[in-house]
């Protein structure tokens, strides 16, 4: 039995925050072209690997292989048998199990695409897989792809979209001795933020499965000096939105929060925005992936790549082990169990076309 | 007639923001030492000159050479008998008061002791004065002082203290897609922001003259990544208050206000503190140039040396041209008939022994 949880750890141990993919990148394509009967390619960051034997069907596997800055979680332990650091769910886990299931089925039943991409816990326009989407749609196409992100080993359909919104909020320079001939422009931010913190987000229902909405600060900066009122403050709040909203319709919904804390010079730009994405279990390669093995189906919360996929027309599901509720958490960790799970029905798939 | 509009413009189009006084110090201490009637010492970008005839009293008048960062007015522009730029009120315009008044009394009836000093827009470690009195008391000493930072050319008595206090919020990290797995220390900031901007300042009557507290946030910072709930938030507020409360009773009005806001494991600092001080005008050079001029008689609302002379049991007052309303203000400027005054004033007090 492969020791699935010991191969995560070794990743784990290869630092990758995002922009600074590139031993995560080396060790992967090395280990890829040592296998011998894929085909390999590299842009930037991003390693493909496929199997071309002209199978009926074509399946793609997809990670990523950055992390979020570490939160003294950045060395991987081993404890019973849970793997606990920095990327262990999002996604080094689902990383373990691509390169391993790559090796040992190495003549599948329908053709695979196995991509690792760099760039993907940043904002979009670095995201590797939009990179290959727009430079090489060749190496990216196939009939239904499946996204490593942490599911607990369920499958986690759609995706909620993501716009990042920055407001800048004005405000008139005083001395803080006489704040009353200026206008704290901090003090304008903190109506915006507890507004936030007031919040209730949308939980709606979808083909069946609920989506849960979230809007919150991710960032927020000002001040001048000591004893200055300052008269700038910039917010910059994150939306995560169901797939039952446009970006625009997002966007829009986001400014009726800011409403009634905005005034006249105050600047509120989109600064980063993604598609929600549907289900996309009508397609036979997903439907035999939850059938064959009983999945769980449940919506996804966080947006992922599976939007660039149903963009392209290409149906793609979240299925990966790992519990995405502690993805960029100091507590972030990985069992053996998910990541046995994950490898036994991609296995399968692979091996026994539907 | 001495143009001091003039002079001071000369003051404002040499740039001294906070830590960068040199150049400025140089100018002072060229023009000072050419005078020769003057002792002159420089410590460091502090520059004290005295006259030494054995007088049976000495005055000190002393004003800071820095300003605040440039906020699109770092180039002095006279129109008519105004004079706007950086520094044009708070407080070149004293500092050119004061050098002309070196070179038109050079045989005072008072002894005088002019203090030209660095860093007072900062934290109160830079301070000049500060720096002075710790190293050379010698220096620095006298029967009474004069401060020449902004009053309208009336006498400022007294004077607010200031703390800056720290504020260090905690939260928890989590994924913004799954914002109820962590707590937005962001979030948490704006309630404390929000509660600055519903502050009500005390306004206590001490001594005939009206004083005004505040409360105001100078810098707020907290962000992680554009995708993570941000589990740490720093806010920084200056608070004014009264000479009726010692540094203490002020901390402790701040800790009360934050107090509904906190939660363990936040930590609140006192980084930054000067004491009030009490009226100086009991002491007769300080009545004279009252009596003698029929000067206003008004509270001082902003932080001032005049706190460091009466730590050292010498009377002091703020007395000098241009609007402290418009210190640290894009609008910030100084008008001929106020720097006039000051230089009448000053002067007749100096050839004048009570």
């Amino acid at each position: 039995m492969i020791d699935l949880l010991a191969q995560t750890a070794d990743l784990v141990a290869i630092p990758s925050e995002s922009h600074h993919e590139a031993a995560l990148a080396d060790h992967v394509e090395a280990r890829l072209r040592a296998l011998g009967h894929l085909q390999v390619d590299r842009l930037g960051d991003n390693v493909v690997a496929r199997t071309v034997a002209g199978r009926a069907m074509r399946l793609v596997v997809a990670g990523h292989l950055d992390t979020v800055p570490a939160n003294g979680n950045g060395t991987p332990e081993i404890r019973d048998d849970v793997l606990w650091g920095l990327g262990a769910a999002d996604m080094k886990g689902g990383l373990a199990v691509m390169l391993e299931l790559a090796a040992a089925v190495p003549d599948p039943a329908i053709d695979v695409t196995w991509i690792f991409y760099a760039g993907e816990e940043v904002a979009a326009d670095h995201n590797g897989l939009g990179h290959l989407f727009a430079q090489r749609p060749d190496l990216v196409a196939g009939d239904a792809a499946v996204l490593g992100e942490p599911t607990g080993a369920a499958l986690e359909v759609g995706c909620q979209g993501t716009i990042r919104v920055r407001v800048e909020l004005h405000g008139v320079r005083a001395h803080t001795a006489r704040p009353w001939m200026g206008r704290n422009a901090l003090h304008r931010a903190g109506r915006v933020l507890a507004t936030l913190d007031d919040y209730v987000a949308r939980r709606p229902v979808i083909e069946g499965c609920t989506y849960h909405e979230a809007l919150q600060a991710v960032f927020a900066e000002g001040g001048v000096a000591g004893n200055v009122v300052p008269d700038r403050a910039v917010v910059t709040l994150n939306h995560r939105f169901a797939p039952d909203r446009t970006i625009d319709e997002a966007r829009a919904h986001v400014e009726d929060v800011l409403a009634p804390h905005l005034a006249e010079g105050d600047v509120v730009t989109l600064v980063d925005a993604a598609d929600a994405a549907p289900s996309g279990l009508t397609h036979p390669l997903l439907a035999a992936l939850r059938d064959r093995n009983g999945l769980d189906v449940r919506a996804k919360l966080g947006w992922t790549d599976v939007s660039r996929f149903a963009a392209a027309g290409i149906p793609a599901t979240n299925f990966g082990p790992g519990d995405s509720e502690l993805a960029h958490s100091r507590d972030e960790r990985v069992d053996r169990a998910s990541l046995d799970a994950v490898f036994g029905a991609l296995g399968d798939l692979l091996r026994k076309s539907p």
